[in-house]
C-alpha cells in the first residue's frame, strides 16, 4: 500500500515517512525562501481549527489579543543579556528600506536607504512588548495585563523540517504582566494546564507536563514549564512552553508600578507559546503508512462521501450523496457543524479515492453505490481500520457522530498506550545507555539525576538524551522517592524524564 | 465635552481629532519601529470581528486559506516590470541572517552572514504565490485555485497615520487562478460584491463600487475594481480593491495549464484585499467629538452596564448587574452572543464612566442604581444620542436587541445621508474647482472626463482631486449619458467620481 501511494513505511525510514506524509497529504511544502514553508490549504485548515480552540480557551481565562510590530530594533536585544545569548544569533536582519535600479536591468538595495539601526524580524516579542508595557503600566490598578498575539516569527534555521523546525513559523505568544511573583506563577500554570488539556482533548496526544532544567529553560526566564509528547519513533517532542520570567524583562525595560501601599515595584512577567510545530506533533502521533490520521476535532475533512456508480446510476448516487452531506453539514458535532465533502471526481476509481482520502486524513468515509441506494443504506469506514459497517441512511447522522467520538477517543487511547508502553524506569547507567543505544528514540526514561548541569551535560554527550522535564505531577508515586543519580550515584530527590528529542 | 476628554473637536482640526480618537479610545499607538503601529486589545478586537465576518463570506463562496512566506527573493520583483515599478521602491530589505558581538558590548550583523540574494518583506504576495502556483497547476482540472491568506505586509511609509497608512499593516490577500478571462472577471466581481456588502452590512459604511482608471490601477493588473467611502471631512477613502490580473503574473512566472482540448494556455489571475485600513475607515465614518462610535456588529463592547450606588447599595447593584450581564451574554444577536461588560471600578464616578465608554465605543449603556433596583427597572442610553429610556429589567434583553439593531441601521442611514448630501454633479471647470478649493475635502463630485491620462493629471494638479472610480452601477441613470469633459470639453461617455483622497 505504502509504496503505491509513494509513502515510505515508518519501519523503513521514519524521517522519510514524515516528509512523504506532509507532501502527499498536501499539507505543506518547502518554499524557495530558505527554511520557510508554504502551508497549503489542507494543512492551514488544521491550524485554523487549532487557533479557534486555543483562542477560545485563552479568552475564557480572561486573555485578549493584540498585535505588536514584526520588527524589533537591534538595541532591544542588547538589553536582556541572557535573552540575547539564547536568541539573537540566527535571525533575519533588515538593513535597508529602499530598492533602486542596479543599472543592469535589476534591482539593488539603495545604499542611501541604509538604516541607522538595523531591525530584526522578531524571533519572539518579549523585548518590544515590554518596551510598550513601560508606558501602559503605572499603578497596580493597571495590572494584570493578559495579552496574547497570533503572529509569524522567524529564526534562521540551517536544517529545517516542515512544521517541526522552520525559519518562519506561526504561533501565539502570550505576554502577561503581574503585581506579584505568585500571580505570575499562577498564570504560567493556568496556561500549562490549557496546553495540556488542548493536547489531550483536541489533539488526542497525551503529554508529560513539567519544569525545564536550568540548562533547557527559555533564555531570560526564571523557570520554564513544558509539555512533552512522545512520537511513534519514540522521541520526545516539546509541544509548548510557559515561562515565569520573574522581573528580568521589567528590569531590562525599566517597567515599575506603584503598589497599593504607594511603593515602586518592578513588574512580574510570564510568556508562553505554542506554534505550527503542534501540527508536526499531531502528524507524528497518529499517522500511519497509509497517510494522515487526524483526530476528528481538528480534521479539516471529517467525512468524505464517495458515490459509486456507472453512467446511468451516477446522477442518482451523487444526488443522494449531496443530500446526506447537507444533512451532516447541518448537524453539530463537538460544537461545530460536521465538515463533510462529496468526492465527485468522475475519472478516478472508488479504490483510488479511498486511498487518496486515507492519505489526506479524512476521519471516515461513506460509500454509496446503486445497490445501497435501493436498500436505503450505506457503508461506513473509519480511518483507524475499525471494520466497515453498513447502516441505514436514516441512521447515518447518528452513526457518523458515534464514529467521530469513537475515533477521537481511540486515538487518544492508542497514543496513551504507546507512551505508557515506552516509559521505563531505569536504575543504573548500563540500563540507561542501553535504552538510548542506536539511531532510534528510546521512549521516556525516568531516572534519578543529581541535579547538576555537569551531569546533565555528560549524560547528553554519552547518550544524546536530554532531560525533557522534571514532572510536575509524578507519573507514579514512587517517582518522587529519593534515589541515586543514574550516572554519578549522588543523591537525588526525584526521577526526571529523559529522552532523545526532536 | 470634547476638551475635558482631551479630544480635539472635528470642526476644529479633523486630523487631530482622528489622532486623539485613536489614542483615547485605546485602539492603537505608534511604536518605536518607524511607521509601525501597536494595535491594542480594544482595536484588535474590531479586526478580529472583521476577520471572522469576511472569512465566513470568503468560505461561503468556495475560498480556502493558506499561508505563503513572509520574505520574497529580490529577483522575483524584477520579473513583472510594471509590478516592480509600482511597489518595489520603499520596502524592508533583509540582507543578513546572523548577529554577532560588535566588541563594544553590543551586537552587529555578522558580515559573513550576508545573503547572496537579499529578501524583501512582502509588500504583497503575487510574485511568491505565482512561483508556487507554477508547480500546483498542470491541467484544467487543477483550476480554479481560490486561495486567501491573512497576513502582515510591509511598505515603508514616510508619513504614516495609524490604521490609514502604516509601514506594517494587516490584511487578507486573495490570489486566484482560472482557466479563462471570463472566470477571473467573475471572481473579481464576486469579491467586489462581498466587499461592498461587508462595508454596508457590517461597517454601516455605504461605498461607491467601480473601476479604477489606468493611472490608478494596481501595478501588474489588467484592471482594478475599488470601493470608495466618504469620510466626515468629505474625502474619499479607498476601502478595498479587487484586481483582474489578466495573464501578467502567469507569464512572468511561466504558469500554463493544459486545457480540456489538450492545448497549453497561460493561466488567468485575480488578487484582492482589504486591510486594517478598514478600521480607519470605520472610525472616520461614524465617530464624533465624544469619541468612538461603532456599529454594533463590529463593536468589541456592545453593552456596558454601569452599577451606581454607595457602599451599602453597591453589592446589590453589582450583583444585579452581573445577573443582567449573564442573561445578555447568553443571548444571541446577529449570530453571536452579546458582548457585554460590567464596569465595577469603585473609584470612578458614574459620570466619568459614561464619558469613558462613549470615548471607547460602547454601543449602549445600562445604568442601574438602588432605586432602579427597587422599581425593577434600568435606564438605557444608546451611543448615538437617542434619548435615554427606562425599561423594566424583564424587558432588558428585548430592549438591548432592539437598540443594537436600531443603532446599526441608524449609523448606515446617517452615513448614507452624509454621502448623498455631499455627492454633487458638476458641469463646468469653475464649479469643479470651487468644489475642491481650500484645505478640506469636497465630497464626491460626479463630472465628465475625456478619458485621457493627460486630463486626469491636469485636473489633479490643479485641484488635488483624483478620479476615485468609474462607477460600475450608475448612481443616477443620467450619469451614463454622454457629455463634455469638465476640463477640456472633449466628448465623454459617462460621469466619473472625483474626490480628494486619503
Amino acid at each position: 500500500m505504502a509504496k503505491e501511494l509513494g509513502i515510505t513505511a515508518r519501519s523503513e525510514n521514519y524521517a522519510e515517512w514524515y516528509n512523504d506524509l506532509v507532501k502527499r497529504a498536501d499539507l505543506a511544502e518547502n518554499s524557495v525562501v530558505r527554511g520557510c514553508m508554504v502551508i497549503k490549504p489542507n494543512g492551514y485548515a488544521i491550524w485554523e481549527l487549532m487557533q479557534a480552540a486555543l483562542d477560545g480557551m485563552f479568552k475564557a481565562t480572561g486573555h485578549v489579543n493584540a498585535c505588536f510590530p514584526l520588527l524589533i530594533p537591534k538595541s532591544f536585544f542588547e538589553r536582556e543579556a541572557k535573552h540575547v545569548e539564547g536568541f539573537a544569533k540566527e535571525c533575519a536582519i533588515v538593513t535597508h528600506h529602499r530598492l533602486m535600479p542596479d543599472g543592469k536591468g535589476g534591482l539593488m538595495p539603495d545604499p542611501e536607504s541604509e538604516l541607522e539601526e538595523p531591525y530584526i524580524i522578531r524571533p519572539t516579542s518579549e523585548t518590544i512588548i515590554w518596551h510598550s508595557y513601560k508606558n501602559w503600566i503605572q499603578s497596580y490598578r493597571d495590572l494584570p495585563i493578559l495579552i496574547n498575539q497570533w503572529a509569524n516569527v522567524m529564526r534562521w534555521e540551517l536544517r529545517p523540517r516542515l512544521f517541526l523546525r522552520t525559519s518562519e513559523f506561526f504561533w501565539q505568544e502570550g505576554h502577561t504582566a503581574h503585581a506579584t511573583s505568585e500571580e505570575a506563577e499562577q498564570e504560567s500554570l493556568t496556561i500549562l494546564d490549557i496546553y495540556t488539556r488542548f493536547c489531550e482533548e483536541w489533539m488526542a496526544v497525551p503529554v508529560v507536563a513539567g519544569i525545564k532544567t536550568e540548562g533547557e529553560k527559555f533564555p531570560g526566564a526564571d523557570h520554564t514549564y513544558t509539555i512533552e509528547a512522545l512520537t511513534q519513533d519514540l522521541r520526545a517532542i516539546q509541544a509548548g512552553t510557559s515561562h515565569h520570567l520573574g522581573q528580568n524583562f521589567a528590569k531590562a525595560f525599566d517597567v515599575t508600578y506603584q503598589s497599593s501601599e504607594g511603593k515602586q515595584e518592578f513588574v512580574w512577567a510570564t510568556s508562553w507559546g505554542v506554534s505550527t510545530r503542534l501540527i508536526g506533533t499531531l502528524l507524528m502521533a497518529h499517522s500511519d503508512d497509509n497517510g494522515f490520521v487526524c483526530p476528528p476535532k481538528l480534521a479539516p475533512n471529517q467525512v468524505v462521501i464517495v458515490p459509486i456508480g456507472r453512467k446511468d446510476d451516477w446522477e442518482r448516487v451523487v444526488a443522494k450523496s449531496d443530500e446526506i452531506a447537507n444533512t451532516l453539514k447541518s448537524t453539530v458535532w463537538s460544537g461545530l457543524p460536521i465538515r463533510v465533502r462529496v468526492d465527485k471526481r468522475d475519472r478516478e476509481s472508488p479504490g483510488f479515492k479511498f486511498n487518496d482520502w486515507e492519505l489526506k486524513g479524512a476521519c471516515m468515509r461513506i460509500e454509496l453505490g446503486p445497490r445501497d441506494l435501493e436498500a436505503g443504506q450505506c457503508v461506513i469506514a473509519r480511518r483507524d481500520g475499525v471494520e466497515k459497517r453498513t447502516v441505514t441512511i436514516d441512521q447515518v447522522v447518528e452513526a457518523v457522530c458515534e464514529d467521530l467520538t469513537g475515533l477521537q477517543q481511540a486515538l487518544l487511547e492508542r497514543a496513551r498506550t504507546l507512551r505508557d508502553t515506552n516509559t521505563k524506569r531505569v536504575e543504573n547507567w548500563d540500563e540507561f545507555k542501553a535504552c538510548f543505544a542506536g539511531e532510534g528514540g528510546g521512549g521516556f526514561v525516568l531516572a534519578h539525576w543529581d541535579g547538576t548541569p555537569e551531569t546533565e551535560k555528560r549524560i547528553n554527550e554519552e547518550t544524546k538524551a536530554t532531560i525533557r522535564c522534571i514532572p510536575r505531577t509524578p507519573l507514579d508515586p514512587s517517582d518522587v522517592e529519593p534515589g541515586k543519580c543514574v550516572l554519578t550515584g549522588n543523591p537525588s530527590q526525584q526521577r526526571v524524564v529523559f529522552a532523545k528529542a526532536y
